[in-house]
C-alpha cells in the first residue's frame, strides 16, 4: 500500500505507468484530496490500471468530529471508493464505536481499520493486550485488514518517537492468534520495511509506502539490499 | 513561497501546471540558476502563470563579496525578476550597510531582506532584541517582507541546530509591534509548519516550502492533519 | 556519480535530459536493476546521452554467494554495460579475492572496486592501515577506481553511526600516496559533500548523489553555497 502525500499529476502517472505491478493499494494520505486539485485526474489514472485506493483515517476522522459521517460517505460514493479508512488516531473515539463504524461502513464499502495513537503520550500508556483487543474487536466488526499506526513518520504509534519498534507490543501481536495477514504496518522508513520483512516474512503487507521506495521495498523482500540479504 | 532546490525541467512544470493556485513566489535556491542549464525554461513556465520568483539571498551575497553589485543587478534584470533578494546569511555585512541596499534597490525592484544568520556560533549570539531592531530597520528602509532564516534544513537562523525553534526570540518578535504580514518565516520542515501555523494563524507567510510539500502544507493549513487538527 | 535507486521512466528521462552535463555515470543502486520493469528503457536513454553505467556492488555479492558469477557476467553483458562494481560490503569475501575478481574481469569490463563494510560492527574494526592496504591493492589489481563506501544513508564504512567522518581513517588516506583522481567518495548527504569538497579539492570524485542533490552538489562545488562559500 504506497502513500500518495501530494505528487503532480504527470508525475503520478509516470509511478503508476512504471510501477502498477508492485502496487495494490494507493492511499491518498490524510486529508489531502480535499486540496488536491488533481485528485480526479488521479484516480482516473488508478481506474486505468485497476489500482484501488483509499482516503487517509484522518479524512474520516475530520468528517466525523464535525458530526458529518453522512457527508463523508456521500464523498467517498462520489469519489468511487471501494474502499474506506476508519481511525481513530487523532479524535476521542472509542474502540467500541469505531468497531461499531465499522460494522456499519462494511455493507457499502470494505472497509479498512486502523489502531493506534498518533500522539506520543496516548500511544506509551497504550499497551500490547489493548492493542490485541483492538485489533479483533475491529476484526470481527468486519475491518478487511487492520492498519497498524506508525505516522508517516514512522515515529507514532506502534513505534517510539526515535523511529524504533514498541518491540513487545509487536511480538505479543505475533504471538497471539491474529491472522497476519489480515494486517497491514505501516512502514514508511526503511529501518520498518527491513524490520517487518526480517520479523515476519517478505511478502507481509506493508503500508505508507512512499512512491519513491516502491522499488527499493521490492529489493528488500527479494534479498537484494543488504538489510535483507541473509533473509 | 516555494524554493526550487534545481528540479529538472518536466518535473517543475507539472508541479506548477498542477498547484499554481497554491503558490505565490517560487524561490530559485541560493546560487543554483547559475549551474542550472533548465533556468530559463522555468523562468518561461512561471510567467506564463504569472507566478513571480527570485534568486535566493546567497546569489546577492556571492556578487556582493566579489564587489559585483552592479552585475548582480543586471542578472536580474536579465531573468525579468520584479523581486530580488538581500541578505547576509553568511557573509560578513552589517545590518545597517544591508539596509541601505534594500534602500537603493526598491527603487528597482520589490525587494525581500531576509535577517539571521546561517552560521550557529552566530546565531546563538544574536538575541531577541537585535532580531526585532534589524526586522524595523529592513522594514524601514523599504522591504517588501522581511524572510525570517531558518536555512534549507530548518536548522539555523531561528532554529536551534536539532530543528526546534528559538521560542524566546519566537515570542518576542510576535510581542513585538512588528506587523506579521511582513513577514516570510522560513518553514522547510513540517515541524516549523505547524509551529508557525499553530503559533500565529493559517494564513501566516511561510517560505522555503518544498516543491513536494505544497499539498501537505495546505492541509495543515486546513486542519486536515493531525498536526494543527485542533487549531 | 549519480544513484538510480528507482525511479521511473519519464522523470528519469527529464532528469537526464535536464541535467546530462552534470553527470559522468548513473550507478544503479544495489540489486534495484532485478525488480526495475523500467531497466531496459533506462538503460536506452543513458545510451543516448552517453552516459555510461553500473550496478551497485550488493548485485555481484547477490549473484556471487549463490556462486553465479558467470551469470553476473552474462547479465552485465546483456545490459551491454563496460562498467562493473566488485565488492565485499555484505558477504564475507576477503580483499585479497576480491582483488583476484577484479584483475579477472578487467579483461572484460572497466571495474570499479570498493572498499568499506555496510555492518557497523565490521567497520569499527578496520583501521586506516587496511582501509589503504586494501585500496593500494584493488588498484594494483587494476580496478578503474576505487569506491569508498558510505552506504547510500551516508552512515556505514567511512562514516560513523551519526553521519560523520571516520577522520582519522581520511586524513591518513589523504596523506597516503593513494592517488586522489583514483578515489570515488560515497557523498550522499550535503554534509558529506561539503566535507569532501573543503577537505579535498572542487573536482573531488563524488558518488551516490541523489538525482535531486544534483544542482545542489554543482553549486557546492562552484562556491555557490553557503557551505563551500569560502572555499
Amino acid at each position: 500500500m504506497i502513500i500518495d502525500t501530494g505528487y503532480s499529476t504527470s508525475y503520478f502517472k509516470d509511478l503508476i505507468e512504471s510501477f502498477n505491478e508492485h502496487i495494490d493499494f494507493v492511499k491518498f494520505g490524510w486529508g489531502t484530496c480535499l486540496v488536491s486539485p488533481n485528485i480526479d485526474k488521479k484516480i482516473e489514472i488508478l481506474k486505468l490500471f485497476n489500482i484501488d485506493y483509499f482516503f487517509g483515517g484522518t479524512l474520516f476522522e475530520y468528517f466525523y468530529s464535525k458530526n458529518q459521517l453522512n457527508e463523508f460517505v456521500n464523498y467517498c460514493n462520489i469519489k468511487n471508493c471501494k474502499y474506506i479508512e476508519v481511525s481513530n488516531g487523532t479524535i476521542d473515539l472509542s474502540n467500541t464505536e469505531k468497531a461499531s463504524i465499522v460494522s456499519d461502513l462494511k455493507n457499502e464499502f470494505n472497509v479498512f481499520s486502523e489502531v493506534g495513537y498518533k500522539d506520543n503520550l496516548r500511544s506509551t500508556r497504550f499497551d500490547a493486550e489493548q492493542w490485541i483487543n483492538y485489533i479483533k474487536q475491529d476484526i470481527d466488526a468486519g475491518a478487511t485488514k487492520v492498519i497498524i499506526e506508525t505516522r508517516e513518520s514512522g515515529k507514532g504509534g506502534i513505534c517510539n518517537t526515535d523511529g524504533s519498534i514498541k518491540e513487545d507490543v509487536f511480538e505479543k501481536i505475533l504471538a497471539s492468534d491474529i491472522d497476519l495477514d489480515k494486517i497491514i504496518f505501516e512502514a514508511p522508513t526503511k529501518f520498518l520495511q527491513q524490520y517487518f520483512i526480517n520479523n515476519t516474512h517478505t511478502n507481509v503487507n506493508l503500508g505508507n509506502i512512499d512512491f519513491n521506495d516502491i522499488i527499493s521495498l521490492e529489493t528488500l523482500r527479494h534479498g537484494l539490499r543488504s538489510d535483507t540479504f541473509f533473509k
